[in-house]
């Protein structure tokens, strides 16, 4: 490259948009900015009559827009080297699944007046629980009649993804349904507003929300049949005909920048706008995923990514919710795994039963340092937000156990990190079983940045070397990757994934490693970890000892505390 | 009765000695003092080298004997009708196993200068637990070569009685041992101080003491026969020799009051001291039990009391800690059984884990009073302190089963309220199991008193109501019915057990009946419970349903939250 070229990736979370302008030399993020969506509860809209509903106002995503990538590259104008016709290309990833209801001109129907009162009308935000029934529906048709919808989502559809939501809104707001021409996914509709787009069939849909949320796929021509949507409600089989035939991996551009947001931002107008993908996916583009990694994006929740060449025994592993070609890079099949609560778990203990701040969370990280493996004498399962993967159950709860009237909050706190431990670690050894290699773990997040422990505990359970991505913002990273690979090499990108990857990502210095004795004593609390999860997950021929479990657990703990007196 | 007569009855506990001087004419207290010992922490010596050390110093007990008896006649005599030539027994109750050495003159070794400083040389307290492993090999070497001597005690010898201490004292201080006369229980010990016994050969020794902590019987002669004690230790055998052929129930004076302690309070000598208890035993007395009553003190655990006509049945009840021909009232079974962490178990959670005070108990109570049963979706196992009855096992641990990450500390406060109701509903139903009647159950202690929510919810997971005793020192005025009997009809007191209760006790007003909706959903809760219990309590032949256990509980928290909605 005879001279830098930029690219600008743009995240959209849960509470916010963040954007960052990237050197595609080297990574360097030369401006950021962050916008706080304004509406509702941090900017979720909630309903104190449904519990389980979470929307977004689609306005929210427009300002944010406008501000934070305008904000980012002003920030990049302050840099020496930085122009904004060196801008090659933009790349997005959002939260997912998050479809929202269109017009026929590709607009949020709750921008209309009609609907903008209407929570139907708005976005359907991931984590909107309304549609437990639907999915369980789902679930139980393609069981019966289409199997082979629900080999590439692990056997379950989630009450979090399009069809089940899409469904609920035909059941509980059919006015809604009715008005929509269509519906899209944030990933995708954020692209078309970027290229311009007037026309709701002309909006590109990434392969990544549909083929992991909408059961996409080539080998049945693209969604789900219309008979089998038919046998869910003829007017989504309908729908059918206005969404979409084909989606597209990574790579491919999604559009241009059109005229209009080219003069907004003062950018050049047709620069290449990346195919948009989930956030966790291109986290791990943005934290070096190869073949051989697992990526860990480590927060509230947990999301695992890998990538495998294509293989038969890829077609189905049982409990990993997705497995799609080309979700995350092309020619990979990109597979996602994860834990429904892990920060969020010490949160609930820390904050919800202790009483605490950010202070506590340090005192306890603190004391339970001090405690050797298998001290505490406790085990614990990670459910309190059901499990995820590998038995894909919503309706499992949480369990600790071994307490004595001695037993402190400090010790709780350590085994409920040790029980996301065991639960990181079924998924490794899932994925291993099913071929797909793992040979070395990067992780991201806050946790992952900022507490050792917990990655020490990670290391000794999971007993693979815990390395650290560099960037504390890996998915805008990564979407500014995408927008590298997409611009290309003759307009200052790359040529290949695996090249950008290399000079725009790097790995923290730290890193953990697993410690030999810590290690044996984790494998055998793993394994009471095991019975305890294969008893209450009700995975067949499950074989317990619990008479003798308890017992087992105090002379682990006795031993832990003759090994540390 | 031609003018007012007194008893006083003398308690032991494990912080302090009560004194309460009371008209057998209606059990009214006119007087009485509790002296709280000096020694150690809260009367009790610990060992920083040895966590599970818990000794007393006997010359506490003396002091106590002299200000508490003391102080409380000084009180009554404010009273206009009492006079101390009107007393006409004295009656004890004390902590049990509590054994200690004594020299053929009947003193404690411990107030000898050689063996002053020496732990080994005081009283063993009750909750002493350093002899787990001669517990474990008297159960074992009894399971194999006398299984008879196992059957009045649940099949389980434990670390807090006579034997296990004794042996233990043998192995870790020989020379204590040797210099030991004999050993005699506190509730020995007391009575034999007040009647000026200056011989160790002339205590008289209490069958409560004796069944259901020394593996006396009259069906194989008394204490354990000496070819079993051989089996343990030869010099266990040799003490046999030195310790007591015969054991009683009260009714029978355990001596006369001796003119130095006559004068000392005042008191005519040669009254009746009625035989010693253990505080339990006294305190059923003391809460009016008969047949078809279950007495249940409940404070940091729970002592569990009934008697019953003797029957083949009773030979042996799996898991019940004791049951002794005689040991609470003459002619009746007396049956023991306990929980080992009650009060505990909450201030644990309280105190231990949230870190709160009196303050935080009353708000969690409050705020447990408001949720329905099985609104928490919670279940627990009240095991931190192991199970004592029916499973007679140390070693096992608590469990907390249910939790989201919306479950708060009050809910699991209640559910551990919840979890000891569900361990004391085992406890009746192996009764009645074993054809011991209970029609109702009276409670007493702290918690009884108190603590109305947990009152009620016993109500609701027994079945049956719970009424209060009338008295808060129902030990003391045990024993001073059990003085008031033993002095007889023509000194002032009584002939007939169930006359003197009938009169010198009562209950509160105050009672709660089950509610048939909460007991309904109890019931449902009570088999989840029990599931977990035998499971892991190791109850051969445990059929669990644990792959439908965690969803069968969301179905109850939901119809809960439904019908609380």
């Amino acid at each position: 490259m005879s001279q830098r070229a930029y690219t600008v990736g743009i995240d959209y979370g849960t509470n916010s948009v963040r954007a960052v302008v990237v050197d595609t030399a080297d990574g360097h993020v030369v401006g950021t900015r962050v916008f706080e969506y304004p509406s509702g509860d941090h900017g979720v809209l909630l309903d104190p009559k449904q519990p389980h509903l979470a929307r977004q106002n689609p306005v929210d995503y427009i300002e944010g827009l406008r501000i934070a990538v305008g904000d980012a590259l002003k920030a990049a104008d302050a840099e020496p080297d930085f122009a904004r016709d060196r801008v090659i290309g933009l790349g997005v990833d959002t939260t997912g699944s998050t479809p929202l209801p269109i017009d026929a001109h590709a607009r949020p129907l709750a921008r209309d007046p009609r609907w903008e009162m209407n929570l139907a009308a708005h976005a359907w935000l991931w984590k909107d629980h309304t549609s437990a029934a639907e999915a369980a529906a789902i679930t139980e048709t393609a069981a019966a009649h289409a199997p082979e919808l629900l080999a590439p989502i692990g056997g379950t559809y989630s009450s979090e993804w399009w069809w089940s939501k899409i469904w609920h809104c035909l059941k509980v707001a059919p006015d809604v349904f009715d008005a929509a021409a269509s519906w899209v996914e944030l990933a995708d509709f954020i692209p078309a507003v970027l290229g311009g787009v007037h026309d709701s069939t002309e909006i590109v849909r990434c392969i990544c929300a549909a083929g992991h949320k909408a059961m996409y796929s080539d080998a049945w021509g693209g969604l789900p049949p219309k008979r089998f949507l038919e046998r869910l409600d003829p007017k989504l089989a309908a729908l059918r005909d206005r969404l979409y035939d084909k989606a597209w991996p990574a790579g491919r551009p999604a559009g241009r920048l059109s005229d209009d947001w080219a003069r907004i931002f003062g950018l050049r107008p047709g620069i290449v706008i990346a195919m948009g993908g989930f956030d966790a996916h291109y986290g791990a583009v943005g934290s070096g995923i190869e073949t051989g990694t697992l990526v860990k994006i480590i927060g509230t929740s947990t999301c695992d990514c890998a990538i495998a060449p294509a293989s038969d025994r890829l077609a189905s592993v049982p409990g990993i919710c997705g497995i799609v070609n080309g979700s995350i890079m092309p020619d990979w099949y990109g597979i996602e795994a994860g834990q429904s609560a892990v920060g969020d778990l010490l949160k609930w203990w820390v904050e919800g039963i202790c009483a605490g701040g950010d202070s506590l969370h340090a005192d306890l990280s603190a004391q339970a340092s001090a405690l050797a493996p298998g001290e505490s004498g406790l085990v614990a399962l990670d459910w309190n937000n059901g499990n995820r993967t590998i038995l894909v159950d919503t309706r499992l709860t949480g369990l600790i156990l071994g307490q004595t009237l001695h037993t402190t909050r400090a010790e709780i706190y350590r085994a409920l990190i040790e029980a996301t431990a065991y639960g990181a670690r079924a998924i490794v050894e899932r994925l291993r079983d099913y071929g797909v290699p793992i040979d070395r773990v990067v992780c991201c997040g806050g946790i992952a940045e900022k507490n050792d422990l917990f990655m020490q505990i990670y290391a000794d359970v999971i007993g693979q070397p815990m390395l650290i991505a560099g960037s504390p913002q890996t998915p805008a990273l990564g979407s500014a990757v995408s927008a590298a690979v997409t611009a290309g090499e003759a307009a200052g990108g790359y040529a290949r994934w695996d090249e950008a990857q290399t000079r725009m990502t790097r790995l923290k210095d730290k890193r953990f490693d697993p410690r030999p004795d810590a290690k044996r004593v984790y494998d055998e609390l793993y394994g009471i970890y095991r019975e305890l999860h294969d008893a209450f997950g009700g995975v067949p021929g499950a074989k317990p000892d619990f008479a003798s479990l308890m017992k087992r657990l105090l002379a682990v703990k006795e031993r832990a505390a003759g090994a540390a007196a």
